[in-house]
């Protein structure tokens, strides 16, 4: 506790405020005037609010006002942002109660930005519609916007992002003919990937115009249009007959209330023979994602606890085969992803302006921060059908260098 | 079909037992008669069934008689029991519905077994205090009575074995000075293996008085009894610190009903900064357990779904670290044990009878064929708690020649 100058009611505003915050050691200025402080030592940041009406927002709606005072320069932070919202985002369970105003805030975000087939459409569109040219100045060379692969702390970005897409072809037994549909493809690395080093044919969706535009391209220029096709369409109406199910990043977005219809799409294109892997954010238990980014960043997003995701399967009789945790590998993927954007702010104010440039940078560090207290977790999960009889016999073939992907150039000229 | 010579009843309940088993490829003859056959082409086995009120008996509560009148020497098979195990059991969801019969007699099993704290141990005492001598007849020189671990699957159940306690040990990164808690640890081979090679101090708990019995025994001859401690309680009572919660093939004796006490004890054990593995047969989705084999072998027993069993972890902020599913290693393992009880059966016949050596040879070849065909999993699920920080990069270690136990007999000799 620290001795304070405010008005009685910035003083009662202020406390309320701190309570919602825990032991988090930061201290918090209110209009020039120091507030309380965190009882745990030395702050790891100033959180600087600059009024009564800012203050009173975060009170009633945490992580929303934070999200766009910050975002619009209103509250200035001093110190690391990244290790103050880890202070912040140390997950508790009671954490997990928002005020009434929040709770009701989450509910009209859910009804507004519901991921009906209209709905998942717009959700894409906002986010991912962002130009290609914004997405190359952070992201590696590939175009990669999911949890890389790191073999060791080390590795560079662009590496790891290789080494995901082989550990997943991997983790799924990955051989020359097979068919594979991917739900979510981004800019179609892994797509691409696919049908140039396993010999795989791809049919991967998305619906994001933009992204589908740009896979396409690479797609011809890469010489891979008879076994790599790009289809923009929802993963709801996906067609046809696959042996692999594929799906890297977009469970955040289907929303719980689909996942039923989402085991049932996963069933109707493998059937019980066949096999796949689902790659997500997730949580530790169920509970809602933060309103904020769903209101700026993710409309829709939803990262599901590990009991509702494997749910997903339970109705066809799929087995779990395997499930990783990843989390470090996506706080180490979020720490190159957000050095990259700090050196690009420049470019980046130029194309969106600074409030833009804020927004995303508390986005990223805010996901950092979740990754490393575990507020968020990272899931690989393998699965097969009951009549797929090639599960290997242990999973020590996922690291040894021999199977590694170098081996299946020679795969690259089969046709089709 | 093949032509029929029973009377009308007979065929009337001969055609509803045939529709419960599905399509598969089984002859069926009743008291010297033929009835009807799978439709599948030929036959892998011939039931033969002596009369009808067994016959009747099968379409009312098809499991527990088969079960009784196989034991009782009433049925008899002719030809390979696995196989027609493995077309019986083959999961399919409608499988799962049983008569309104069988429904009755699964609540009344659930009743008069319940895992209270009394019936935990009436439970485990009926299989678990069978003389060790019986056990010693057809499990590995150890008596570990769980899956084994199969590097490759030509490797010995002796060597399977104590590869599985390595590879249990390396999943939780036990380290010389960790202080564990197994709960429910059989003979205790596992807690004398981690005592005597990875140097770190056991207290293991079992409500098998038998079991407890030898393992202090053994503890004694070894020279361990200053770093393992067996403790003849229930897992509800576990009371202490520790670093590591093990529990390998008890959460089948817990039932549904005590997943939540379950998740108090591991939480009230090891704390946030803990970490553990269970290791359990699980299923794809949640349904009751064979009623024959709680009848006659395993009262009490549940095999949860995967779903079930991490939510035991949710309330408590733990994270799925790593699931992995080793159901082809139970069929191995399984292999190991009914063939090693066939070779057995003149001396186990000596001891509890014939009715005792069918209903074993019954219980082993169903679990067989079970793992066989997918109607059980064998799940390890790593846990971690939010403060423990240490968990390793990648998984690679897990498969790494030097990591293996043998370089850690230089920890044998270290004090407490």
């Amino acid at each position: 506790m620290v001795h304070s100058n405010l008005s009685a009611l910035d003083r009662l505003l202020s406390q309320k405020l701190r309570k919602t915050m825990g032991e988090a050691p930061i201290r918090i200025v209110v209009g020039g005037t120091e507030g309380k402080s965190g009882s745990a030592g030395k702050p790891v940041a100033t959180v600087v609010i600059p009024d009564r009406r800012t203050l009173a927002g975060l009170v009633l709606n945490r992580e929303v006002t934070f999200g766009e005072a910050y975002s619009q320069g209103r509250i200035r932070i001093e110190g690391d942002l990244v290790k103050m919202l880890e202070a912040l985002l140390r997950p508790t369970r009671s954490a997990a109660d928002r005020s009434w105003y929040g709770k009701l805030m989450s509910r009209w975000l859910e009804w507004v930005q519901a991921n009906t087939l209209k709905g998942s459409a717009n959700n894409i569109h906002r986010h991912y519609d962002l130009t290609a040219e914004f997405y190359r100045l952070w992201l590696d060379s590939r175009l990669v916007y999911t949890c890389a692969y790191f073999p060791d702390e080390s590795t560079p970005l662009e590496r790891a992002q290789v080494a995901k897409m082989d550990y997943v072809c991997r983790k799924v037994q990955l051989r020359p003919g097979d068919s594979v549909v991917e739900a979510g493809c981004g800019w179609g690395a892994l797509a691409l990937h696919i049908a140039k080093r396993y010999g795989a044919r791809v049919r991967a969706f998305n619906i994001s115009r933009e992204q589908i535009r740009l896979a396409r391209e690479r797609a011809k220029q890469e010489g891979l249009t008879s076994r790599v096709e790009f289809i923009e369409d929802d993963y709801r109406n996906i067609s046809g007959r696959y042996d692999v199910f594929l799906s890297v990043g977009m469970l955040e977005h289907v929303g719980r209330e689909n996942y039923e219809d989402l085991g049932r799409v996963i069933h109707r294109t493998i059937g019980d023979a066949g096999r796949g892997l689902l790659h997500f954010i997730g949580r530790n238990w169920p509970h809602e994602f933060s309103p904020w980014i769903r209101k700026r960043i993710f409309p829709g997003a939803y990262a599901p606890a590990l009991t509702e995701a494997v749910r997903i399967f339970e109705p066809w009789d799929f087995s779990v085969v395997d499930v990783e945790n990843l989390r470090w590998h996506y706080a180490k993927t979020l720490e190159h992803w957000l050095a990259r954007f700090e050196r690009a702010t420049k470019r980046v104010t130029e194309m969106y302006g600074a409030e833009f440039v804020r927004a995303w940078r508390l986005y990223l560090a805010g996901s950092l921060a979740s990754f490393r207290v575990g507020a968020l977790q990272l899931f690989q999960v393998v699965f097969a059908g009951p009549n797929y009889r090639q599960i290997p016999w242990t999973r020590a073939h996922l690291y040894q260098e021999e199977s590694r992907p170098a081996a299946a150039e020679k795969w690259t000229h089969v046709t089709f």
